[in-house]
């Protein structure tokens, strides 16, 4: 009798159950993905490859694989070349989340381990640099050098977006301007280039690659303040991540720029610039009222679901399809998620 | 009256002195390499531009684009295309050595402080994330899909290769075959793209290509075991960074190698094994002195000669030309260097 499956090789190959209803018109695409996502594990050495399991396996959200797919689906129809692209984009985006959570210190994400947790800094630092090269490597594989350029770019992006948060870290003079390019870099780039190439890859009009482009980027945007919210805001055991770490490492969020911005009072100011410095637990109890109390929570959650809202805009250029509707309704979906915190 | 340029500037742009009598003959292509290297500091975000300068600035000894070019001119000559090349896997390399100083700990390479010194762990990472990726945008650029193909290759090569020697750190049971699989992938690969794309851009034959590439990757295999050479009994003065590193990190290197495999009867095994494992200063010292009296250094250091002559052996296919002698003067050179251990 053969044995059965074990239960995580199942979950990971079951697409995430948040997205399961929008995006059932790519399932199968979407297993594709799940699937050629853990056969890249083969192309590592067999020393490394349970490293690389590991960091590939921690099945998330596929959020930007679903973008690249839906994309490719509202232009022309999704193929085998889509299915790479989704993969290549997860990749970089394991392999940015894996040095993220060095640089966080973070102890869970998804509800398991991260992978610095379970193996320390200096392998953690290399299996993203594996994972990073190695996607890399495969976005070569595409006979048009601009694809792969356009990856490249973007991953580039994302890299320098983190370092321009790190650097400004602690600093009480960011701008909201400052801010949102951040994290256009360090979030929405991905976003943007994965519905960009999967209508590019088609061929599609530079009216369509724009109109994509676009929504992914102000997508990403809105899907970053959504997490900053979570951070502050968030319920830990839900989220399956460690929350309270945007304000512990100095990381600005909209909400407290919002704060900030509301506190015009001497004193007021002075007490939240103390608690931001402070970092500690009793430190984010009191932003966290502080942020909610003032409408700051509030106001981010709104800049989120403004957002949102222009990035289905555009859509309306692209023909009437079921992955354009499924492309508005992950808008839906997020601004009611951003919603939760207005 | 204009400034004199400063004396750091001047350093930079100057190819390094150990080289410059071998390289004379591509003195204008390094400094044009050299030149590259730091206009890429311009690619980036002004706010980041400062952490590229310091890592781009740090003039080392561009081994890997002198390679790249000497294999060209040995192939049909040199044009702008091998000064993107060489400029391509120097980055690479670069960003390789920014995650090494970080696993190492390291506080000085080159004379200077290491950005993980200067900078902390977090910006360091993000800072060899974001040379790692603008290198690999740089080498879609090239009209062949196969140039950049290879050098995403070798990059995950690299990264692999640092992965399977952390993960063996204090492993007293390395051999000494698992050992160079390690070092072709972590510091030979890089090595040999860089001679056999040299040539590649060129168009030259399936032979040529094969010759330079094996020339890279023994030359590569050779220098790391200078290197481990020089971190176990060099001057660190001369050498211009942290040395003793690999001990207390736990990297069992080639002379360790055959020092334990001299130590048959036990109690010596057993005492080496315990200085392994202390790896302070006094153990280092202790390992030094053992390595050069048991002639485990001396047979590291044959063991890199033995591979030059093997690599310089290829060459002899190739034209007979001032490149081709240049590349066999490396050679030499570098066996000069490992052997001042024998």
């Amino acid at each position: 009798m053969p044995l059965p499956s074990s239960e995580s090789e199942e979950r990971e190959l079951t697409p995430p159950r948040e997205l399961a209803q929008i995006t059932a018109l790519i399932q199968p695409q979407l297993v594709a993905v799940e699937e050629s996502i853990l056969q890249q594990v083969q192309a590592f050495d067999p020393a490394v490859q349970g490293y690389v399991a590991y960091a590939c396996g921690s099945s998330g959200k596929r959020l930007r694989p679903a973008l690249a797919l839906l994309a490719a689906g509202a232009t022309g129809g999704i193929d085998a070349r889509h299915v790479s692209l989704a993969t290549i984009i997860e990749l970089i985006h394991l392999a940015t989340l894996i040095h993220d959570d060095i640089m966080d210190g973070a102890d869970t994400r998804r509800g398991q381990p991260t992978a610095n947790a379970r193996w320390g800094n200096s392998i953690t630092v290399l299996l993203g640099d594996s994972l990073f090269a190695h996607a890399l490597d495969l976005s070569t594989r595409f006979e048009e050098t601009d694809i792969s350029r356009a990856i490249a770019r973007a991953a580039r992006e994302v890299c320098t977006g983190e370092l321009l948060q790190t650097q400004r870290r602690f600093d009480l003079q960011l701008s909201q301007a400052e801010y949102f390019r951040i994290i256009e870099m360090k979030t929405a780039a991905l976003f943007g280039v994965a519905a960009e190439l999967g209508a590019r890859l088609n061929g599609a009009s530079d009216a369509a690659v724009r109109a994509l482009r676009d929504y992914g980027l102000k997508l990403g945007t809105a899907y970053q303040i959504y997490d900053d919210c979570l951070d502050l805001a968030g319920d830990e055991a839900h989220a399956g991540k460690t929350l309270g770490t945007d304000l512990q490492k100095g990381k600005l969020t909209l909400p407290m720029l919002f704060l900030l911005q509301t506190a015009s009072e001497n004193g007021a100011r002075e007490r939240i610039n103390q608690a931001l410095l402070n970092g500690d637990a009793a430190s984010l109890l009191t932003l966290r009222q502080a942020a909610r109390k003032a409408g700051a929570l509030a106001a981010a959650a709104t800049a989120g679901r403004t957002l949102i809202e222009e990035a289905c805009l555009p859509l309306n250029t692209l023909g009437m399809t079921r992955y354009r509707r499924a492309l508005k309704e992950i808008g839906v979906r997020l601004g009611a998620m951003v919603g939760q915190f207005a």
